[in-house]
């Protein structure tokens, strides 16, 4: 029924300190995804996991989140960077199926998506 | 394959009048979530659903998104607190589903996610 | 369990150049979404599918992204307009699932969703 294609693709969604965001475009880039978008002047709340207690963000702090569609293959390169990093830093990650219709846009080979999740 | 295990979890996503942040924030704090992100200043447009005819959104309204990561439990919460406010004011709620990293920042305990919605 | 009813619905997230986002808003209005919600001055960067080696998105360029939820018949509508413009312009779409509570805010009727992907 539908004339244009689609393709399932993994969305990775990285919320972290504005200072932060340096790190996190530098390993989105040795992973090697093909492309980014940045939402700045966030804000936000929350309890940081590994030491009860304390507060995740501050409310003062300003956030910002990066969201990158990839190929399941860089998913798992961006998580074994990003996940040491949010054991020590604020900072959290997400990551959802998406369908997208141009995979040219997002890596650079054909890949074969839609087996998983 | 993966060296990160990954959780599945509910991301809600709500979007409202400025004005009604603070409604929100309190509903989601007393619901139990651990955090949430505030993306501002955003503008939008649609019909409201109950008065036909009406704008969901006026276009010079200042519209505000929050979006937590939260257990199914906790979403059951949110979802009836914030479905009377919706019969009466603008704006909307999604619910789909995330993977995450860390149980750890997303709520108290660890519970068995991945069941499904 | 659940008090609140959910219905499964497409969201539709489109990212372009913030001179582009008036043809969005055109397309979508004439594919009948019933609403959008709008993030302003967003940043970003990749590589244009069509032209290799082009950036997509240049770090100068100030994005937006338009968020809509709809039923997937609009979805075909939207796609099949979108397409050709990102063919000759910078941008990206992603489609995802949604779980939403009230039908009547994202179409005209209420149509029997949950059944598909």
């Amino acid at each position: 029924m539908n004339s244009v294609k689609l393709h399932e693709m993994k969305k990775v969604e990285i919320i972290v300190r504005g200072e932060d965001l340096e790190f996190v475009l530098d390993l989105l880039e040795k992973a090697g995804v093909s492309g980014y978008t940045i939402f700045h002047n966030l804000s936000g709340k929350g309890s940081h996991g590994f030491h009860e207690g304390h507060l995740l963000f501050n409310e003062e702090d300003t956030l910002v989140m990066v969201v990158s569609v990839m190929p399941d293959k860089i998913v798992e390169a961006v998580l074994e960077g990003i996940t040491p990093f949010l054991n020590k830093h604020s900072g959290v990650v997400f990551v959802s199926s998406v369908m997208v219709s141009r995979l040219a846009k997002f890596g650079k080979t054909e890949v074969s998506a839609g087996g998983g999740s």
